[in-house]
């Protein structure tokens, strides 16, 4: 870097509404990674970008900075191409777990950076270690042999793919910055990008249980991250999807898991198989193999066949048991009438607190905690009939879990349908 | 405190616009000067209060809560009423020095607790400290004597005195923080709140030799800082004064004082005579002693002999010769006319790059540096005269500042008389 700026001079800049220059970017992100920007000035430029916002050339030269702050991965070397899924964090949100096997088994390798969860949106990490033996840590060489062999992998990202970000994501979460869409978008995208993925989709959630609760703003930070894709040549493209009722019928951990082989044995809850599906058709789409259906290798079992041997190739027993809880209570219907509500951030906390999710990233989850749903909203239920059961190893736990589920569902006497969005609002390419 | 909140909590109400309530105010103030609330936070929080405001009731309630943060100084058991004087820094401002010995004459105390300068704007003690022998720190006792006995000081604010303002303030410095008017307000009042003072007259300077380049910035800060002092019981008003010429002729060290030992005297720079007996007769009026006119004092030598009590009292020699740069140069006008500007800003730079001022807290000051200027605007100049003379003990600096005072001033050939915005703008109380 030879240049030279001052930390005060690029926040002042941002602060009057100013673009920041290349130079200027480049040299705040080296500079914050060394250690030679301190945290209190890049807290104060985060507030002041979050409040003042980023064009499009800042945020691409600010992901690109990130970027270059770290290692960057090469899948071109494979014999297949290369596909990628990013959801902004749901509710019951398991859907990688059938789709990057699925995905696979069509011809496509699934090169699956995850995290594990914060706050009530889950973790697919988290969940995936609810099978025994399984295991997140993998070297970039098993990563690629792997990818070669079953065509799926689904780890956690080293510490080496964008540090940058990593020190920064840290920082937003403790000073009030983290809302920031350039800010999540570049965060996103940095990674991905750095992972080295041929073409990624974007499973932007809107509503009460995702982080963006409104369509616009779902939709600016959709497009920014398209452009930002773009912008470093991977073939990116978003969709806008329903977060405000959870997916499928469980959100833990092993509950999920168990969902998610129903629907890899042709069985499941319909909203999780036609989300997989349209996800894994942008996904070969944009590898290139938009000829091949998807639901013909969920029927056939070639899903199921690259399920079992991603599995096995990290350690894990397909075939094991999976953990239950000890404990479960019931939430009956108060009344007969129609579901037409169910609030997906109400159950995604009460599945946190039951023990599915953690407060702090040192926390530890229980593989058996979460809420099971027997009703989705549009159904006819009766008073006295099992709505949700609640799942803990720490019953102590059911008080607080059942304070976040108040007003979480509502029942229609009249019988009249709930006027609900669809799964799959809108695509940006 | 028993109350606790949440610094993110915080954040992210200010972030939104929304007002912090008293308890936040109280809490983050308090969580911060014990450390809970940590710096990245804290400047994360002041860039949304730049970017976003604070409202009267949130600036006075932070101003509270960081007088609260330290002790606070009481002169009322004194036998005469007190009033002070502050003003937020111009080039050649050497007004604290004439001033306080003369209201102290007028039978009014002046507790004046001073700074040292950072950047272009000189500091009051840094000047004081060029008379040999004089001292700046004084315990709280010393300083109830000297009020007694001399009925003025000039010293150093001590560390117990709002500390809160003092960690924010450096946090402001380097964090892009420094240009909040809530901010600015809060930190100069609670210093003056803390003081003690019965009265306050506010300096608030417009210009490019100060902080508010234009009257509206300046009125709000003015006002702001009025509400603030007279919700704390304290009478106080505030002049709008033009900083954009420098004051008087001299800008430095032991020159400025120099120069307000003339005017104690009975000569000096018409400006500076004029601000000071302005100033002197708004505190006077504050305290209650409005029936004085500070100019017979100044006529009759009572001044003269307050400011010699009040420099013995803290062990320097009124009658010492003062220290004189090694080396000068001076400046020439290229050609006959009217002067029709002398730019306060480059003027102020240039005397600080000569020694008078400091980069850096820790930097010394060089007693004898500084400009002297041989015409203020609307002189008649003739070409090859001395315009200015620099001083400096370190000749090599010449050539910095002479850089400094490119464009500083303007000879207009024709003889038309510069438009000059009035010495004293205008008064809020």
């Amino acid at each position: 870097m030879s240049e030279n700026f001052d930390a005060v001079d690029v926040i002042i800049t941002k602060r009057g509404k100013g673009e920041l220059s290349d130079g200027q970017i480049d040299w705040v992100i080296d500079a914050y990674t060394r250690g030679a920007v301190a945290d209190e000035q890049m807290s104060s430029l985060a507030m002041a970008i979050l409040l003042n916002g980023m064009n499009r050339r800042e945020i691409s030269r600010w992901t690109g900075a990130m970027i270059k702050s770290g290692e960057r991965m090469d899948f071109s070397s494979l014999s297949r191409p290369t596909a990628d899924k990013h959801s902004t964090g749901g509710v019951g949100d398991k859907i990688t777990l059938p789709l990057a096997p699925l995905v696979a088994a069509c011809g496509v390798a699934v090169p699956q950076l995850s995290g594990r969860g914060l706050g009530h949106t889950g973790g697919t990490l988290d969940k995936l270690e609810s099978i025994p033996g399984w295991r997140a840590n993998m070297s970039n060489e098993q990563m690629m042999q792997q990818l070669e062999d079953v065509g799926a992998v689904i780890c956690a990202a080293g510490d080496g793919l964008a540090p940058a970000d990593k020190k920064l994501y840290a920082l937003r979460d403790v000073t009030g910055t983290v809302e920031a869409i350039p800010l999540i978008a570049s965060s996103i995208m940095s990674k991905k990008i750095a992972e080295g993925t041929g073409a990624l989709v974007l499973d932007v959630k809107v509503g009460s249980g995702a982080f963006m609760k409104n369509v616009e703003d779902a939709r600016e930070l959709a497009r920014t991250m398209v452009d930002l894709g773009t912008d470093a040549g991977v073939k990116t493209v978003a969709m806008l999807t329903n977060m405000q009722v959870p997916l499928g019928l469980t959100a833990g951990n092993a509950i999920e898991v168990r969902e998610s082989v129903e629907v890899l044995a042709g069985g499941g809850p319909e909203d999780v198989i036609e989300l997989t599906l349209a996800l894994a058709r942008e996904m070969l789409a944009c590898a290139g193999r938009g000829d091949v259906d998807p639901a013909d290798a969920l029927k056939d079992g070639r899903a199921m066949d690259a399920w079992k041997a991603m599995i096995r190739a990290q350690g894990g027993d397909p075939d094991a048991t999976l953990p239950v809880a000890k404990e479960s209570h019931d939430v009956l219907a108060p009344a007969d009438g129609v579901l037409t509500e169910l609030d997906a951030l109400k159950v995604g906390v009460a599945a946190w607190r039951l023990g599915a999710g953690r407060a702090r990233k040192e926390d530890p989850v229980q593989a058996g905690a979460g809420v099971v749903m027997h009703y989705k909203p549009g159904a006819t239920v009766r008073a006295g009939e099992k709505l949700l059961t609640l799942h803990t190893d720490t019953p102590e736990r059911f008080e607080r879990a059942l304070e976040s589920l108040e007003g979480s569902f509502t029942i229609a006497p009249g019988g009249s349908r709930p006027d609900l969005l669809p799964l799959v609002i809108e695509k940006i390419s």
